[in-house]
């Protein structure tokens, strides 16, 4: 049901927005391989001319495992679209992401392409975040200044903030990018474009998973089959 | 004559603030080398207890060759003052650091003191940033975000660029974290508090070498022996 409301809106999405000569941002996520299934099947279909860039580990093995062509940001440091999941979509369609641990691949990605568009299912949808999305905020961080950030962003912004550990090996997870991950769970409702821009002020901090003011749209996978869009209002 | 610049500077720092049970963060460059020198003087002359939090490789090696007692900031997230230098210092005291490559590190430790105080010669001490230092603005970034990153810092605040290349092995300079270095050359003025801010959000931004309203006080080693304190002016 799930895996179908997804492949709905990554399907969607990809009909929609991807055009011959187009240059391709590739997120992660469960989402995203029913993306790049039914983008390898319109590529060879329609015989088009994609460029991929992937935004992980993981999306770039779905690049090369589905035929498709793989570059990086120094050969195409312009895209046209970038599509990614979500963890948790608001109604300003502002997004936490990086329960996948990419948050700062992904929003590097997606801040060199001219649309955003995200695809996620139903789950993910929510008015205000910690709705659905109990695991709070990824913060991506320079090893050193873990201790004192967490300090920190419990002394301003109030909450819960945990080192992410991992699973397969003793200690905190490392990024691709050789850095720890602290996911804030946050206690009340704040104005996130503020708090994006103080907590990614703090020196050590590398990224934040708060997607502000980027999404251009999003498609919802919906539980009765249909796609529900939602495009960013202009203020 | 620099050298003994650099020196009465680092003499004075030592000598007006360190005070036993303190725990002091220690910057890097050559200036640093005398106020360690001095500070491993005190410590055994007066028996002071004090804990050393270093801010780059170089930091580290002077604190064990000196004696000291070295720790981090997962022990000691809290420091009572850094002392560190500058490659710039305008007259709202706000600086330029990162010559070394050590930006990231350095604006860490200052973040997490009580007081930052700055030790330099009297040829960093400038009006506008521009006047003496003449190696742009060091950016510390993602690897993978280096070409659209120099692309938007040119675009959004004119200027030129450059990739910092290594000197001993072929390629860019790889900072202790595993980044790039990008030296923004920029040719004209700017508010710095807000092109700090506006750099640090661009995804992929680690970390800039802009100091804006750290520095709480200054001194200048000067050409004729004196010590001239400057202090940030409350606005």
């Amino acid at each position: 049901m799930t895996e179908e409301a997804k492949k709905l809106a990554a399907w969607a999405a990809i009909n929609n927005h991807v055009q011959t000569n187009h240059v391709l941002g590739i997120g992660s996520g469960s989402t995203i391989v029913h993306a790049v299934h039914k983008l390898a099947e319109r590529v060879k279909k329609e015989n088009l001319n994609i460029v991929c860039i992937p935004t992980s580990f993981q999306a770039r093995q779905l690049i090369l495992q589905n035929g498709l062509i793989l570059s990086d940001l120094d050969r195409h440091p312009e895209l046209n679209i970038a599509i990614d999941g979500a963890d948790e979509v608001d109604s300003d369609l502002s997004l936490i992401k990086g329960g996948g641990g990419c948050l700062t691949q992904e929003k590097i990605v997606a801040g060199c392409a001219k649309s955003f568009i995200v695809i996620a299912d139903y789950r993910k949808k929510s008015k205000n975040f910690g709705e659905q999305w109990k695991k709070g905020i990824p913060i991506e961080v320079i090893p050193m200044a873990y201790v004192p950030i967490t300090k920190r962003l419990t002394n301003i912004f109030g909450g819960v903030t945990e080192l992410r550990m991992a699973v397969n090996k003793a200690g905190p997870v490392v990024t691709d990018n050789g850095n720890f991950l602290l996911d804030w769970k946050f206690d009340k409702l704040h104005n996130w474009n503020e708090v994006n821009i103080a907590i990614k002020m703090i020196p050590g901090v590398v990224e934040t998973g708060l997607f502000i003011n980027m999404a251009e749209r999003v498609y919802f996978g919906m539980e009765d089959g249909s796609v529900s869009v939602h495009e960013k209002l202009v203020h």
